[in-house]
């Protein structure tokens, strides 16, 4: 079949590989009929090493089920699933608890382990195919499969992050960072019923879009400028939930600056230090800050019916949509922020 | 009166200075009955620029309302009240939220600021007497004062740090930390409902006292030894919830590491870097670090009943009681870890 493998940095090729086959009884083949081209996948685009086998990628799809395995008894063959980004046996104490990205037997899809296949490609093996598949309604609109493809990564991480954040009526929830995981966050704190969401980006396509998911205000500046300007528009005080949807150092420090004391930062940008700005910052004000790779599979259930419904549209996230040979322009044009999300159409 | 002023790092001295008196129509004055050293005054003990003037020390009372000002209508002349470590309005927005620490017109005792008097002294200003004094019952049983004058601080951090950390009934926590705050915290997670209650400390005497409170387990090793001990203790998942009661970068680094994937951590110990370690672990294992100034005073009304009832004995994390004279030496004891905690008897 072809797949997309990343050779190392800026090295991105669609090429043949082997189908992929049922290795564990309890695995499912599912052929990804869309997959998309996630923020995260930027961090190796940027920093990879080179390797002459290259590590199969992708880790969000919506496909159909093609195989499964003896012991896989919930998924059929036929059925239209989608797929979070880490898969989870769905019946360990961390399921149990909601939080499937911590799975005893879990993992994550394309970062080049060997259960972790990639989604940008033809079909996937799935491990642990009844814990970490979803399956969705057979009538389900094809013009909804944008939508229906978020729920695999970046509008459950957008959730987690509100979630974590403590977004309730009536606070104000703040987004740090425009990218396609800060839109279906403003989505997630419109949805938890924030009556202010403030946004801080810099693209206007992006934070045109963040209005019109439900911000209602926008905050261009950086650093200590972007912190003095949510105070002033929250009374001085700060917002009670704050999502931080990048991870950079900077904006953990904006995050935790435009806190207001006694209020929760919830972080989905996946860090890029091992030490977190802020300590101080947020222990005086008795910020808790909390987060890290969202349990997408847990939050499908809450958030399908409003895709359904129509009552939210993260699908709009995507602006391009390439085939599996243009997967690697489809890499360039999102680390260039040519485009901001990139669905993949194998 | 006679009180105790720092004038620099280890130059602590009993000295006469002006009797305090009402500034404002919202403060009382208290007649110190009895006071204490805290592990937080070790920090200017090691740290303090020399001054000619001093700074007045203390910020842990119990004691007798002597003089109100105009306004004060709640606090009573001749009544014993607890005076915890930060002075609050009790009617701001952030008070109603339990959060008096973060009070919008409130401020830290024996810091040095102009309102900020010391208790370690015969008398203190109190600002905001409604809001921050807590009239005892007049029956209190004078054996019972070391348990009530914990109120003003170290019983409340302990507290504050089991509830930001999550401790419920029948979870495990693990407390870093073997000083009057860690002490403190074994009993707010048992009485809390903890399960399991592992203290993480090297003072054979201070985690016998811990295993006296509810300890369960004791880990005298640090660093990655302790991890990997904790984890032992825990199947292998670590703490529900973790009480960090140091502030050092190796104990928050500790604490984060033997938190269980979903878990939280509740900082009570002033954190002493600007940057915290352990974020990446914390990220990818779903911790939520929170915590900060305990707010004392909103956990009087619920901690009060169980000293009465001698249901938790916080007053022996005391071990030694000096007269005013005396406190320089109480400094020197506790800063070599000849006292746990020192009680000052005007």
């Amino acid at each position: 079949m072809r797949a997309t493998l990343m050779h190392g940095a800026g090295d991105v090729r669609s090429e043949d590989i082997p189908d992929p086959t049922l290795v564990e009884p309890t695995d499912a083949v599912v052929r990804v009929t869309a997959a998309s081209i996630c923020g995260s996948d930027l961090w190796p685009y940027k920093t990879l090493e080179p390797s002459e086998e290259g590590r199969p990628m992708g880790h969000e799809a919506v496909g159909v089920v093609e195989e499964v395995g003896d012991e896989v008894s919930i998924v059929k063959r036929g059925e239209m699933v989608v797929m979070p980004f880490a898969f989870s046996d769905g019946t360990c104490l961390f399921c149990h608890e909601d939080l499937h990205t911590e799975c005893l037997h879990g993992g994550f899809f394309g970062n080049g382990g060997p259960d972790a296949g990639g989604a940008q490609a033809e079909a996937i093996r799935v491990p642990q195919a009844d814990g970490t598949l979803f399956p969705l309604p057979t009538d389900a609109d094809e013009a909804l499969m944008p939508s229906l493809l978020t729920l695999s990564d970046v509008m459950g991480t957008g959730q987690h992050a509100a979630v974590v954040a403590g977004v309730t009526e009536g606070k104000i929830a703040a987004i740090v960072g425009d990218g396609a995981v800060g839109l279906c966050g403003v989505i997630a704190a419109k949805r938890l019923g924030a009556e202010q969401i403030i946004v801080l980006g810099r693209h206007a396509d992006r934070t045109d879009l963040a209005r019109e998911f439900g911000a209602t205000d926008v905050v261009s500046e950086r650093g200590p400028e972007g912190v003095e300007r949510v105070r002033e528009l929250t009374d001085g005080l700060g917002a009670h939930s704050v999502l931080e949807c990048v991870g950079h150092d900077e904006s953990t420090q904006t995050a935790i600056g435009i806190a207001r004391a006694g209020g929760a930062v919830g972080r989905v940008g996946v860090p890029q230090s091992e030490t977190m700005p802020g300590s101080q910052t947020a222990f005086f004000g008795n910020i808790v800050v909390g987060g890290g790779p969202a349990p997408a599979r847990a939050y499908m259930d809450d958030l399908l019916p409003d895709i359904l419904d129509g009552k939210i549209e993260p699908g709009r996230v995507f602006d391009r949509t390439v085939g599996l040979e243009e997967v690697p322009d489809g890499y360039r044009a999102m680390n260039e922020r040519e485009a901001l999300k990139v669905m993949v159409r194998p």
